[in-house]
């Protein structure tokens, strides 16, 4: 049983509440106590003295389309229809339009009936791992990752299998997923492009990481799932191509979130698709419907839902994070930091100037430079640098971070 | 493990997923199953010839001042902070203005940091029974129920103890409750304005209520919740007062949302409040923002939380529902129903005319009305009339009414 006694009131009443979900609660993320203190900070030395790349959080605004949409919707559509509810797997039109837009872009074959629509890319994960995973079985996630799939995966039960990536190119070891694939396995999520690297998953990656899955299915008579959380889709430079994942293995979940892509990450609207190859298409498309039912989710957010057919293919203005990311690449470098240069996403991921992530993000803190050690993501010695600021932002820090360099030299 | 294998392929490769989700997402709802049959129904006879009375989807629009103030922020602020992403437990500023309100219209005491704003009041619910209830723990439901309060108490492990209200007048029958209440008692669930049956509970009933909760807690050494789903808040009539609950008992949760008093279902916005004379108030309130996270809620929609202080106190026009609340109990006592009045939501209970519910709907099916049985609301014998439609649909449906009465004659 999960729960323990919290706290004995003078009458020796006791609290009884889930205890895992209210350290969950209680525990501030690295990320989030970093930006804690970077506010604090830019009370105390000025706002444009404080160098902040904590947060992932777009500071690019939504591309005009988005609110031009919003209004002619707001203005002119029955309000009883644009905020009523949608059914749960969401509106049957929006969910056409998008598996129409992912056809004619990837070539996938999907149709409306493969879309769950839902309330952000965490909850397509949610949704999805519960579907999928559960008590005495085993979710993969390639380190470095993103801290809170640790989160979802827990809670339903299952327990996570780090498996570290190639730290030079940061591509998936496939070596080490296959020596990690056991009969527990229920599923290995894929995120590219990566968050916290900003590397891109190539083509070979990925065929090579579908074959292991596959043989693995055939070995241990079972299906493993791979979820592809996507939200850094359209977020990639110099053309660089991500594969569409349902086109390489059966077995396939895409969780697609607009916040990135469109500037929206406060207004939760993305989905899960379950590629119409996978075994038993029907059954897991129920249970990830069943899920979003039990975790309470009811539809995604409607007027977001229908905002979606008038803008697919849209993007905000994301020339701006190559600027920063060209910028801070060609600079740190000739400052002597070994950066891996990222093709997505809009982080930076730059080896420590010494052993300690953490030591170093103290140090850097020092020139008022706000750095997430890689600790979280499971993949120590490395910093992340999230570069979606204003490029003035970068154009200032860039003394502190030669200064941070020139410390350890 | 709940765990099973649901089909083979030829290369034998099992599917494995949550058996208990698929069946969630695969069983239609009874009041769903009505719905698509009313929309089969009426391809066949006509749109006007089926009155449709299975969905608490409102039918009345948002009051202007909702589209006029999201016009207001899409033109005039900045994309950013309008779209961007807000502490997981909601802006300050919104959940301040919220306490504002809550204490100038009910004087409850309360501050910002007692909000968790979420995703709607299914949300507030699966958070708050995921913080206080789980494996080996009952939560008592008040029959008639929403059948979804099931769904949500199973999923966080704890079992489902029905005490069926007084069906004379539909408040909580306060002994029966006594006597349910065991050492295993996490929580229970109060709704009121009550869905199904319209009842709202009386002051004398809450504090009856409330001292019985009491007087358990003292005999367990143990809080027990009370858990206030109150969607249907502002729906009253004839001026009835509805107690604001933690005025009357300390380990009060408030499970809000503003879909059907700003007829904003499909945009998912609502809140719990933690009463801030909770025992244990700290870790309470983070049990349930760890339950927002592991749940996958991240945050409520941004632009819906920062539309709120725009237009609190506001409602959509339910003198329409009170129209409607009329004529139907007038005609159809004067047909020889059995009903019982409702002061509050749109919902009408009504004594079935022959002993089994569901044979009495099929009956109703025959004159084209769609009627829900009370079977899922753990309260047979009974049928719902939501009647959130428009009054010209309860005009057209009288005849069929009264022929389903004669019926039986």
């Amino acid at each position: 049983m999960p729960f323990i006694v919290n706290g004995v009131k003078e009458k020796e009443i006791k609290t009884m509440i889930n205890e895992k979900m209210r350290k969950l609660g209680a525990v501030r993320s690295v990320i989030r106590e970093l930006f804690e203190y970077g506010k604090k900070r830019k009370a105390e030395v000025g706002e444009d003295n404080v160098y902040d790349f904590s947060l992932g959080n777009p500071s690019v605004a939504s591309p005009d389309c988005v609110n031009e949409a919003l209004m002619d919707m707001l203005k002119n559509e029955n309000p009883v229809l644009l905020h009523g509810y949608t059914s749960a797997q969401g509106d049957a039109g929006v969910r056409a339009a998008i598996a129409d837009f992912i056809n004619e872009t990837q070539n996938a074959g999907v149709n409306a009936d493969c879309l769950y629509m839902t309330v952000g890319a965490a909850a397509a994960l949610t949704c999805s791992l519960t579907a999928v995973a559960g008590e005495g079985e085993e979710v993969i996630t390639l380190a470095p990752y993103f801290p809170e799939y640790k989160v979802f995966i827990e809670r339903t039960g299952a327990t996570v299998c780090e498996v570290l990536c190639n730290t030079e190119t940061f591509q998936p070891d496939i070596e080490k997923i296959e020596a990690a694939i056991n009969e527990k396995t229920a599923a290995i999520i894929v995120n590219s492009p990566n968050n916290p690297t900003g590397a891109v998953f190539t083509e070979d990656s990925i065929k090579a990481l579908c074959d292991v899955l596959r043989k693995k299915e055939e070995e241990y008579g079972k299906v493993i799932y791979l979820i592809a959380d996507e939200p850094y889709r359209e977020l990639v430079f110099d053309g660089v191509k991500v594969p569409y994942l349902t086109n390489y293995y059966n077995d396939t979940l895409v969780c697609y979130s607009y916040s990135k892509s469109l500037s929206l990450p406060g207004e939760r609207i993305g989905y899960v698709l379950v590629s119409p190859k996978m075994s038993d298409f029907t059954a897991v498309y129920q249970a990830i419907a069943g899920a979003g039912r039990a975790l309470g989710f009811v539809c995604a957010p409607s007027m977001l839902q229908k905002l979606l057919p008038k803008v697919l293919g849209k993007t905000s203005d994301i020339t701006i994070y190559d600027t920063n990311r060209q910028l801070l690449l060609k600079e740190l470098t000739s400052y002597g930091y070994t950066v891996v240069k990222p093709d997505g996403a809009f982080y930076l991921f730059v080896k420590a100037l010494e052993p300690d992530a953490n030591a170093f993000c103290e140090a850097a803190k020092k020139f008022d430079l706000l750095l997430v050690p890689s600790d979280s993501f499971g993949c120590p010695g490395f910093v992340r640098i999230a570069y979606c600021v204003k490029t003035e932002q970068i154009e200032r820090a860039l003394p502190a971070f030669k200064a941070l360099a020139e410390s350890y030299k």
